[in-house]
């Protein structure tokens, strides 16, 4: 990226946030709270703007699960991690993957959307595996990243993230990968289950939403919905999930974290309920 | 593959699924039964040797869910498929990906043995997408699938599969692909649901056996453990996944069916218990 493209992203994104901050400050009953898009495909800028978006009153920042192809703990990408931490303020992350990335290796594209489908939810959990094996985590305890989709496919594969990743380095002979667990400050599973947090966007999932909360301390679960990407373009991917989560059996304080509180207390902000 | 590659590859997979043979018939109180080795890499020669194991005693063929990287509804693997549904036996579905399978645009491999823990999971539910979508399930009505680890990643993303996938084409400006829908006989979701069989091995994962069991219809459900790919490099696994189904409250004659009733309804064989 050159300097002038880094300079055009850098007041390109400063217009989006800008414009996030003027509609919450008109309509605050409907927004009342922004996430800043942080452009970290030119990493310096990127930095610039999440601090003066947070300054300006931005809840969070979001970032996607790969930065123009490239992962989260490319070196480019740590001094975002290092203000982030310092700030101490949330991280969205946001899957990306596109139908350039195929799902065989004989293709050159995905087809039938599963780049989307399937795609997404492995890349969410593939960026919380090397943000964990990277130690950026450990580095910077003050993260607090939110996984949309409750972490994609991560409750699913509990198994395989416990059990499976206590053998890493069993299925690989070019180099010696079981050091890293001795390098980690805990086990990979104990990373996945308690040192991020997970929002309950799951287009109405019900096995999906008890897994989710199964896995999950109950203070890192947030609740999203995906709105208004349903079938009929508007709320009900809100009414869903509104209406499966109420279904479950759990005390109502704790439904009430899951509404607002875990935010707030990650925020620092309080909602008007 | 050359005429003599192919030759070779019959005659390997032969000799494996011989070796299966007389290790069943010599221990049959600890190996019931065996399941053949299908080389679809040599397609005609994958062909007739699952039809000679099957005429042997085999209980259905093993598949991966690629072929030396190539989709299963690549044209070459129609001919196994037909005789599949002729032959009414079912299709062990086995995923397969190695490190040379990168996560990122940018690179080139694997890291941390994420084509692992979620790579392979990953390959289950897209070999079940392809199926579905190049409509073979359709064509051929007896195909029993039955997908590795409750179908990986199937269950918790029931929302994308179902409303996702609904709007097929709404994500994509290069071709019409809601023209698929049309042409589907029911719902990319209900082919996830009700057309394939998934077996319950998930290393001891609660939340991910509770949501395979809400996702699958209880009659396409088979007991399976991964023995004995577990940290003990024994019984761990099947001691966890038979506590877990034994802990559930469930019909004890619904747990039959899924430690063997199920099984023997597709394969036609009783075993003894």
């Amino acid at each position: 990226m050159t300097k002038g493209d880094a300079k055009l992203t850098e007041e390109y994104t400063k217009l989006i946030n800008d414009g996030f901050a003027e509609i919450c400050a008109k309509y605050p009953d409907q927004f009342p709270g922004w996430v800043a898009q942080g452009a970290l495909i030119a990493p310096d800028a990127g930095v610039r703007e999440a601090e003066r978006a947070l300054k300006n009153g931005a809840l969070g920042v979001q970032i996607y699960t790969n930065i123009a192809g490239k992962p989260l703990d490319d070196p480019a990408f740590e001094p975002f991690f290092a203000a982030m931490n310092k700030l101490n303020k949330p991280i969205w992350m946001h899957p990306a993957r596109a139908a350039n990335f195929p799902d065989y290796l004989t293709e050159t594209k995905s087809k039938y959307e599963i780049w989307w489908t399937f795609g997404w939810s492995y890349e969410t959990a593939a960026a919380m595996a090397r943000l964990v094996f990277s130690k950026i985590l450990d580095k910077y305890p003050n993260l607090k990243i939110i996984t949309h989709h409750f972490g994609g496919i991560a409750p699913m594969l509990e198994g395989r993230i416990g059990p499976g990743w206590d053998q890493l380095g069993a299925r690989t002979s070019d180099e010696d990968l079981s050091l890293i667990l001795k390098q980690l400050k805990k086990r990979p599973l104990d990373y996945f289950k308690h040192s991020f947090y997970a929002d309950t966007a799951v287009f109405g999932g019900v096995p999906a939403t008890h897994a989710g909360l199964a896995f999950y301390d109950l203070d890192k679960v947030v609740f999203a919905s995906d709105c208004p990407f349903d079938p009929e373009k508007g709320t009900m991917y809100t009414r869903e999930t509104l209406r499966i989560i109420e279904g479950i059996d759990m005390p109502k304080a704790d439904k009430e974290k899951i509404w607002h509180g875990n935010l707030e207390a990650i925020t620092g902000v309080k909602f008007k309920s």
